[in-house]
């Protein structure tokens, strides 16, 4: 059982990382405080997999495990679904020094999330995320958030759990898809700052969920890269921009495709490679990190489905909601694989040749 | 223009009081690094009498202030209007940089700062509150919340403002029955705290609007206690309990008329009455403070329209979501004028007592 620290202004809440540890959930609970009475909120396919286990194991050690299932999908983060989850929670009693256990992927990490900010002015929250993507990303650095029918992620707050608890195990029943999507945030925290774990996933069969002590180290690694970024700047005045890399065009790209046809995670791997152009035709990334991210990220999206971009509206949506659609953009590029600087003069130029550029690559 | 400062864990947020201040406001805007678009939440009632004074300030100033006015009363405090109003300010295009102004008495602030705390994971939130019981109670101490079919305030979040803003002369044109109810919590903090505040009522034409410094000094008074109490424990962890002397008994009452025919701080009013008739019981207040409190209680409150109660349901309501019906429990009860003592042992018969004496008092 790892420990990392997520070290934040005024406190600080650990992450737990281990293979085949959910038998060491219930002492861990009970060192944080967490006291008997606990709503578990996690989706119907997750609930099939580990709900049985995870209730199980808590009642043995005396815990009172209420349970609330919700479909998959994204659309679960809509205030409807909120305003259900408050009234069940009413009914189950939970009280204000009691805990909401978030049991799933991003979906669930951020919709029961808000629900714990939000409910009685804020109760306990434990994260035990079961995807990668959750499990190296949307788990740690206390940002939840529902959606508006005009985007994603508009209603939220920052909200701290307790402790994160990340079973590697749980990944060996993910689809490969979805694996495919926690390695792109993965190869992000490689760039970024971790040359290490471009070494791993460079000379493994990944993606593959078979081996996982290599997915345990990645796991680490990039837990350690994101808790070190968020202890920086939780609030997202600037440093946290870092982690936004891949995600202005990759976002564009979800967008253009109506969120549909592609994942988040296969459009951020795209568009990390997009950004890596633009920083290599600046003349800010050599050419030989940048030729290795290719390699590394063509060898992990061989398998996305779609790959049929529509120029303009990816522009368009990278653009939207600012005023002059040529203006410029921030942003924060690799000068070589673990180290970034911040630009604030983008162009729109330079955004249009990126995406000519991933057409050309992914066709 | 005075200034308490509301100091709390990694920082503060002051509190503006004088009269006659709405021309300075843009001013303090700026000294606060209020950006040119705000967005500006109040009611029809409160529009009707300030909100194109403090548009045209705004504007002079160089501000671009976008309103959105919502029909007065606590329904409004719903999710809903809250969803509603984030459709507002996403067309409105308020950005995460920018502004919320609550511009109201206690029920715009709970609803602005609710959709300030989570509007884009939050928004910059300033509190003008336009009522006595806002300007000492409810803007200040980081409490936002909205209310569930099931009951008050059940979703909130801890939320703290840029500053607050408030000017007495809003309350030349607050009708009667809202300054007594904002007076509920004056002489409450006057009872825990202030002795100032009660020689201050004692000696007055209290309530009346008319003397506007006798309320500039109540209100900068209770803003002094508040702020302390706030400072020593925001999130309320057992300190910030102090603030609920009458409230105990005052929600019974309340939800006993089912939040109808009684305003808020009246029922509180009374409530304040009932629980220091409990601490002069058990002997723990002296018996000349106890009568001073009920002289001034009820010179306060004689107009109180309906005074006819239930025994058994404000019990009820009281016990409310415990499991055993005779349960013990914890309040501050005065000592003194000025001082209060935490007791964890209130029983049933006490309160039983507690009610059949303000039954008595008030026929």
């Amino acid at each position: 059982l790892r420990r990392i620290i997520v070290k934040v202004r005024d406190g600080g809440y650990p992450i737990y990382i281990g293979s085949g540890i959910l038998e060491k959930f219930p002492a861990v609970c009970e060192k944080h405080g967490i006291r008997s009475h606990v709503v578990i909120i996690t989706d119907r396919i997750v609930a099939g997999i580990y709900l049985d286990g995870l209730v199980g194991i808590m009642r043995d050690a005396g815990f009172r495990p209420d349970v609330i299932i919700i479909p998959p999908g994204e659309s679960q983060k809509s205030i409807s679904r909120v305003a259900r989850i408050y009234t069940e929670l009413i009914k189950m009693k939970l009280r204000r020094d009691e805990t909401i256990i978030a049991l799933g992927g991003g979906v669930i990490g951020d919709l029961a999330g808000f629900v714990a900010a939000t409910y009685l002015r804020g109760v306990n929250l434990v994260y035990v995320p079961t995807t990668l993507l959750a499990q190296v990303d949307s788990s740690i650095g206390g940002k939840v958030a529902i959606n508006h029918k005009f985007g994603k992620n508009l209603i939220g707050a920052f909200y701290r759990p307790v402790f994160i608890f990340s079973d590697i195990e749980t990944l060996k029943t993910l689809p490969r898809r979805e694996l495919i999507c926690g390695l792109g945030e993965v190869v992000k925290y490689g760039i970024i700052m971790k040359k290490d774990i471009l070494d791993i996933i460079e000379d493994r069969d990944v993606p593959s969920g078979d081996n996982l002590k290599i997915y345990r180290k990645l796991v680490e690694h990039s837990a350690n890269v994101k808790s070190y970024v968020v202890s920086r700047d939780e609030r997202e005045r600037k440093y946290r921009m870092i982690l936004n890399f891949g995600h202005t065009i990759g976002h564009g790209i979800e967008a253009s495709l109506n969120y549909k046809k592609l994942k988040h995670g296969e459009a951020i791997l795209i568009g990390i490679l997009a950004e890596s152009f633009i920083s290599v035709k600046r003349g800010v990334l050599p050419k030989v990190d940048f030729e290795r991210i290719k390699k590394i990220i063509l060898k992990i999206s061989k398998e996305i489905p779609h790959k049929e971009f529509d120029k303009n509206s990816i522009l368009k949506h990278i653009y939207l909601d600012k005023k002059i659609m040529n203006q410029r953009l921030n942003m924060f590029l690799p000068v070589r694989i673990g180290m970034m600087r911040f630009f604030d003069d983008i162009s729109f130029r330079e955004l249009s040749m990126a995406i000519d550029y991933i057409k050309e690559v992914f066709f």
